[in-house]
């Protein structure tokens, strides 16, 4: 049977990883080893609400799609899950096929700390310009080299071979930039960023820099100089891991 | 010095309580025990976002309120934060002084469990009506007795001295009752409830009543029968207490 595992949530704890607990939990129920091709590496610390991942069930293995997840779940820990199943076809693969991704950086900006935000939100104690950060952000919208906002170490892996072209390239496109404030929390942000893909740790940077905006360390113009300097030098730093979430994988 | 601490957030660990934490934290501030009145008493595993106290600090304490949050959230566990303090008439009290109370309780809806709604969220496997849910919490508007939605065995305990009038009663005031969806995350729900006051349990049974509705097993109009019939045993169930969150103590 072909089966495609899609669309699943976790949170990568240290040493463990979310296609490793996957990857353990289809060994039990298939009682043989299982691959899955995850759409996305998300770094240590980074919350996943809309992974998905690609897997072909071994033939001997009578296990409906439907029942995959409950099957999953059961033999998973309890931070991790699999939220829908389905079939696809047999060529499919999660990181292949995608053509674009959706995340979400959540942080709040208040001198007090929460107990309730601190496992997901970065925490800041100065006060933020919403107006100013969002006004920064359309810079960045449509397609454009986004060597800037690429952590370097990484960069060489994270660029991805363009279809029909054969070449590495760091040219990306995000379609909206969006930050809103919870109406029932003030202070309470998230920015969400919808794009083609993304490089390594670029939404990161992305909202790092946009906080140097919010700050008033930076103008908010200066978000398209640090853009056309194709320099990671020029942007601002990387935002903590905890506060971003791979909210949606597009197909 | 007079000092008012007002508005705080966490959540009640097993044998652990908020109050007890920060009375700690103020007891290491202090070098002297200091006790705290709470605006309410959640149950063990209700959060608490909003939640607020009221205490008289020590005249030979020379800590500005500015710096108290500060103070006590360097005392205190991760998990309970103060986040605001102000200074307050001498005769002010949390619970006494306070004329309305905001929850908010939580739930998703789906046949998969969920890693990251599953510390705050009470998880439904069968689908919920919202807009017989909508209709059904509609009945409960108003100024009524809600004995039908309280516990029982704690009731005498929960009933509230009218102010004028030296009796116990049953009598409470909601304000409003608001069912959303989140436009993220689809099957996720949060019940908005703005009261007077509440009886022991009452959101948690008002929101178990709204489920059955919701689920089918009772039509929108049974909600006003439930209220009327002044019995619990014609409400429904008790939601879980993990999706509750009480968000603000009005003043």
């Amino acid at each position: 049977m072909q089966s495609g595992e899609r669309a699943g949530e976790g949170t990568v704890a240290s040493a463990r990883t979310v296609q490793g607990e996957v990857e353990r939990a289809l060994r039990k129920i298939c009682l043989q080893p299982v691959r899955i091709a995850g759409a996305s590496r998300t770094d240590a610390g980074v919350h996943a609400r809309g992974q998905t991942a690609s897997l072909t069930l071994p033939d001997d293995v009578q296990i409906p799609t439907s029942y995959l997840c409950m099957a999953l779940n059961s033999n998973m820990l309890k931070d991790v899950s699999a939220t829908k199943a389905e079939d696809v076809d047999a060529d499919f693969h999660a990181q292949r096929d995608a053509v674009g991704k959706i995340y979400v950086y959540s942080f709040f900006s208040r001198r007090e700390r929460s107990s309730m935000l601190r496992r997901d939100h970065w925490h800041m104690r100065f006060p933020v310009d919403p107006a100013a950060m969002q006004k920064a952000a359309q810079h960045l919208i449509g397609t454009h080299d986004f060597t800037s906002f690429a952590t370097q170490l990484k960069l060489i892996q994270s660029k991805r071979i363009e279809e029909g072209k054969n070449e590495l390239t760091t040219i990306r496109t995000i379609k909206h930039i969006e930050l809103s404030e919870d109406p029932r929390i003030p202070g309470r942000f998230m920015i969400e960023v919808e794009g083609s893909g993304f490089l390594y740790q670029m939404v990161r940077t992305i909202v790092g820099s946009l906080v140097d905006v919010g700050r008033g360390y930076r103008s908010p113009d200066w978000m398209a100089e640090a853009l056309a300097a194709k320099d990671r030098r020029k942007a601002g730093p990387t935002a903590p891991a905890l506060g971003l979430c791979l909210q949606k994988v597009i197909y």
